[in-house]
C-alpha cells in the first residue's frame, strides 16, 4: 500500500512515498525550470540536482524578491534530544550552501523546550544537548558574523511575545487536525508550534518591515510551517518560503536515520572503529552468497551503503553511476563497498571532529542576544 | 434555580450561591475554630470575620508549618486588562494584612500574556495596564523589601522553564474539563494556566527546598490552582494553599464589579464627581417612594450601597449593624446612605491617589529581577 506511511514532526513510520507526501502536504515540486533558475546564482548543490531537496513553497517568489534586491533570511533548526548524527548534518550542509551562494543572514533555532515537552528528557538534558548539537552546526563553517543560534529557553524573552501573537491565531481545532493531538497530549506540546514559528517572523519583527524568510528543512517539519504560513498574513508578516528535503536514511535500510536504532546511526562523534562496525552491519542490496552476487549483481536502489554515497559521500555523478553499474553487474561486492564508504565517512568525520573542537571557540560569538552557553 | 450561575477565571454570570460554589469546587469552609486560630497571630481581618474570605485549601497545614518555623510566601496577582477598580483592591488589601501579620515575602504576578490571549487587546495594551495596575498595588503599602512584582512577558526567562514543567503534567483533557476549552479556543489560552501556576512554585525553585505558598485570591481563580495543586507533588513542590474570597459586587446590584459596566464600577483614579454620580445611580434595597420606605423600611441584604459598607467601607461592626437596622426600620433613606458612602469612598480615594503618586517612585524597586517598567 503506497499510502501506508506516516510523517509528522515527531514520528516517521512506514516506507515513505515522497511524491505522495508532497501531494498530501500540497507542496510544489522543484522542476527543471527552477533548477535552471537556481543555477544562475551559483553551482547547483547536488542535493537539489539529485532530488534530495525536492519540493518547496514559494521559492520562486523568494527569488523574485531577491532579484529585486530584497535579501531574505535563512532559518533552520534542531530539536536537541540527543547527539548529532549524519541525518541532522545533511540539511545543515545544504543551508551552508544557501548562505554561501546568497550571502544571507541565518537563524538556527534549538527547540530545547520542544524536546522536553515531547520526550522523556529533563530541561537540563535538552539544554546540554543544545550545546553539543550547536558545536556540530558551527563546525560546518557558517559565517559567524551572519549566523545567530537561538536556544528557546535562553531567548524566550525575545521569542515569547511573537509566540503569543502566533498562538492567539491558532485554534485547538487546527492544532488537532494538523498535528493529531488528543486528550492525552500535554498542553505545552499543543502550544509549542507557536515557538517554532517565531524565527520565521523574527527578521520582520527586528527590521520593522516585512523580511522574506527561507526555511530549508526536512519535509517532516511541514505541519509546523503550514500553520505558520496560514497565520502570517493576519500578523502582517510575509509567509515563510520552504525548501524541503527527504529524510536521511538509516543504515538498517529504514527511511529515516534515527537515534532509536543506535547501530544504524552514525554520530558526528563516532570513532573510526564504531563507524567501521556500523557500516559493516549495514543493510545492502547484495545477494545471500558471493557466487550469486557475482552472477546476478546487487541492487543499489535498496542499498543503504549506496544511499549514503548518493546523499552525502559521492557528489561526483560519474563516479556514482559507475558504482551503481558495477554493483548491478556483480563487479563489486558489498564488503568492498562498505570498506570504501567507511573510509569516506571516517575522512569526513576526522575533519568534522577537528572543526567541532574549533567550534568551541566560536560558538559563544554566535549566540542570539549573547546568552552564555 | 440555585445552580443557575457560572464562575470561571474569565466569566462570572448569574446569581452566585457561594456555598454551592464551595461544594462544587471542593474547598473547605473557614469555620469558627480556624478563625480563633488565626486570631492568635493578630487581630482577625474584617474580611475573614464577615465571611468575605470564606473558604480555603490547606490553610491549617500552612499554619502548622508556620508554627514550626517554616515561613510561607504570599502570592496573588492581576490580569492587567484595564484600570484598577475597587473589586481588584479588595483582595490586595487582604494580602497586605497577611503580609503585615505574618511578616512574609510576597509575589504579585501580572498576567499580561493572559489578557492578550483572552481579550481583544494588544501586548502593548496589557503591558501598559500592568504598570498602571502595579501603581495601585504598590499604593497599598506592601513592604518594598519583601514584595516582588512579576510581569509575565518581562520575567518570562525565569517563568518559562517552570511553566514547561507544569505544562508537561497537564493533559488537554484536564484543561478542557477544568476550563471548558473547545475547538475554537486558541492554543495560547490552553497553555496559559501553566504560567499562573509558576509563582506558586517559584519560591521552592529559588530556595532549592519546598517552600509553602499561600494564595489569597478571588474564588473564580480556583480552577487554575486546582490544576496547580494536582501537578505539584509530581514536580516535588508543596501544594499551594488557598484562601478564597467572594467577588466584590457591582454598584448595579450584580455579583461582581466588572469593567464591562463602567457606570457600576469605581476606578481608583475616579474623580469625586464621578464617584458621586456612580454611587448616586447604585442599585439599593429601597422602596419606590419615600413614604413607602419610611413605612416598610429598606432591604440591606440586596443593597449595593450596604454591600460596599460591608465589604470595604464600614469595618466597625456596631456601626454597620446600626446602619442595617435603621434601613430596615425606614429611619434612613437611600439618598442619605449614598451621600455617606460617596464621602467614605472619596476620602479613601483621595488618600489612595496620593499614595498612588508616591508609588511611581517605589514601583521600580519592586520589579522581580529588576526589569525596567
Amino acid at each position: 500500500m503506497a499510502e501506508d506511511f506516516k510523517v509528522t514532526p515527531w514520528e516517521v513510520t512506514g516506507a515513505i512515498d515522497y511524491d505522495v507526501l508532497m501531494k498530501r502536504f500540497g507542496t510544489t515540486p522543484i522542476d527543471q525550470a527552477l533548477l535552471e533558475r537556481l543555477a544562475k546564482y551559483g553551482k547547483v548543490h547536488p542535493m537539489l540536482r539529485r532530488g534530495i531537496f525536492y519540493t518547496h513553497r514559494d521559492l520562486d517568489w523568494l527569488l523574485d524578491r531577491y532579484d529585486q534586491g530584497d535579501r531574505f533570511v535563512l532559518y533552520t533548526g534542531r530539536g536537541p534530544s540527543g547527539n548529532t548524527h549524519l541525518g541532522h548534518l545533511m540539511p545543515w550542509i545544504f543551508n551552508k550552501w544557501v548562505q554561501d551562494i546568497f550571502k544571507v543572514d541565518m537563524l538556527f533555532q534549538m527547540t530545547d523546550d520542544e524536546k522536553f515537552l515531547f520526550k522523556d528528557l529533563t530541561l537540563h538534558d535538552t539544554r546540554s544537548m543544545a550545546y553539543e548539537n550547536a558545536l556540530d552546526f558551527v563546525a560546518l563553517g557558517f559565517d559567524p558574523d551572519h549566523t545567530r543560534i537561538i536556544v528557546d529557553t535562553e531567548n524566550i524573552k525575545t521569542l515569547y511575545p511573537v509566540a503569543l501573537r502566533v498562538a492567539k491565531k491558532i485554534t485547538l481545532s487546527t492544532a488537532k487536525a494538523v498535528f493529531g493531538f488528543n486528550g492525552a497530549s500535554n498542553i505545552g506540546s499543543i502550544f509549542f508550534t507557536s515557538m517554532e514559528a517565531v524565527p520565521a517572523f523574527l527578521p520582520s519583527e527586528e527590521a520593522g518591515r516585512p523580511v522574506p524568510v527561507l526555511i530549508p528543512a526536512g519535509i517532516d517539519q511541514d505541519p509546523h510551517f503550514r500553520v505558520a504560513r496560514d497565520v502570517a498574513p493576519g500578523l502582517s508578516y510575509p509567509k515563510p518560503c520552504m525548501l524541503y528535503c527527504k529524510m536521511f536514511p538509516g543504515l538498517n535500510g529504514g527511511d529515516k536515520m534515527s537515534s532509536s536504532d543506535e547501530n544504524a546511526t552514525i554520530y558526528t562523534t563516532d570513532t573510526p572503529k564504531a563507524v567501521k562496525k556500523k557500516v559493516g552491519r549495514a543493510f545492502t542490496g547484495g545477494c545471500v552468497s558471493v557466487e550469486e552476487q557475482r552472477q546476478k549483481g546487487g541492487n543499489p536502489e535498496v542499498c543503504a551503503v549506496f544511499k549514503y554515497n548518493y546523499y552525502l559521500f559521492e557528489y561526483d555523478d560519474v563516479k556514482l553511476n559507475e558504482l551503481a553499474d558495477k554493483c548491478r553487474r556483480g563487479e563489486i561486492l558489498c564488503g568492498e563497498c562498505k570498506v570504501a564508504l567507511t573510509q569516506k565517512i571516517n575522512v569526513f568525520l576526522e575533519a568534522h571532529q577537528a572543526k567541532r573542537e574549533e567550534a568551541k571557540e566560536i560558538v559563544q560569538k554566535m549566540t542570539y542576544g549573547g546568552f552564555k552557553w
